[in-house]
């Protein structure tokens, strides 16, 4: 089966609706309706890993990183509003959800700890945001770093593994911007753009899921400004966590 | 307007569905579907609050407890997991979200810390959970406490909240027991249905939302076991937490 058509099944009987606030509706027209199509191929005893770096790890506890669907381990950001969601939905799944981002991480340190942080972890949907600081750190001249290094390094990593984890799904999650958040000026979205395409450029290469997070918020701060949705326009606040939480199922119709 | 009232009115255009499980909607069938149900009658700059007690309160940071929508002065109970669901759906009304649960605490306790803890913040939905204490407690006789004593200490606290903050809207949640929880024995049901069956009289008294949390978990454990909702049976999971809050956002239509 197509990893992309994993999502894609139509609704199981009895399947609840999510919560899928006008937002992330308006900024994901291309995904169905959630009423059409939520429902769940997850397997029982599957394995949901996400990685990435600060805005995934969101300070969550290392020490239990060993302990599946523990709160502090998945930490205070997405992962941790999408894991809740899930658990609570598919209790019968016996699901393990972890969480092995790591603030600062640009791709090239995914793949330094990609066998212990990945691989050894097996997991069967694998979801990965990472981008922002691959182009931050150039900022400052502290990192090299080029868009092509970004690109080859992130195919590079999901080339790898799909051949270690064939059957893996895979869900690439877009890098953002907040926009007027403190940490940004206009000098970023002209560069920032192109690593954006590159994410999704890769996740059509491999038939990923791509969720649009820059859709999202670029919808969210038509509501309220970037204050508060995150205030330094890179980290999400608990609404922005919890919207990216919500886009995230939508687009993986988990 | 009658505060039952304040949470049935219908749909606004283009409002969310929301992430409801099938244990929640087989918990509650006497509430609307969400489909048709779903909006909020919030006003801008509404001040929401949650008390009660360490189910409530969930390591909240109480040094930030004047810091409205704050992650960590929310705890990671349901509070949190219904306020993520709210700051996220209504970016545009600036609400304000507080927990003040404390670990430990009965009715009486609640109405110790009353006007700093409730009537000072001036809520506009105050949220109240309470109870297992008023029976736990008596268990080993450090407490003295009767169901009268329960009944009338809340029945009291509900009145003066009413007095003090007669437009405020109230949400009695029901204390409920995670059968097969480790902290539990059979001794406690027969006993504890009466405590729940208290704050049920009490919310159809003063016309407050009945969040059935009892039906919500006795629902779950269809699915799964006490160790995957609330291991001790009192103290719900991750899973356990958000399970609630959408058990309360589906009851209170918010």
């Amino acid at each position: 089966m197509n990893r992309r058509n994993f999502f894609k099944k139509t609704a199981v009987a009895g399947a609840a609706t999510l919560l899928i606030p006008e937002i992330v509706n308006a900024a994901m027209p291309e995904f169905p309706s959630t009423n059409e199509t939520q429902g769940s191929q997850l397997s029982k005893g599957n394995i949901i890993l996400f990685q990435g770096d600060s805005i995934t790890d969101a300070g969550r506890n290392r020490e239990n990183e060993d302990k599946a669907n523990d709160q502090q381990m998945l930490g205070r950001g997405y992962p941790l509003f999408a894991a809740a969601g899930i658990l609570a939905q598919h209790a019968e799944k016996v699901l393990k959800i972890y969480n092995r981002g790591i603030s600062g991480n640009k791709v090239f340190q995914l793949a330094e700890r990609w066998n212990k942080d990945c691989i050894d972890l097996k997991p069967d949907v694998l979801s990965i945001l990472i981008g922002v600081n691959d182009y931050w750190h150039t900022r400052n001249g502290q990192y090299k770093g080029t868009l092509e290094v970004y690109s080859t390094d992130y195919r590079t990593l999901i080339a790898r593994t799909l051949k270690e984890l064939p059957a893996a799904k895979i869900v690439i999650c877009e890098p953002f911007l907040i926009h007027g958040g403190s940490a940004l000026d206009d000098t970023w979205e002209p560069v920032f753009k192109a690593y954006r395409q590159v994410a999704k450029t890769i996740a059509n290469e491999f038939k990923a899921t791509f969720i649009p997070f820059q859709s999202v918020f670029n919808e969210a701060l038509k509501k309220a400004p970037a204050a508060y949705w995150g205030a330094d326009g890179v980290h999400p606040s608990l609404a922005g966590a919890q919207l990216m939480a919500q886009a995230w199922l939508k687009g993986t119709k988990i």
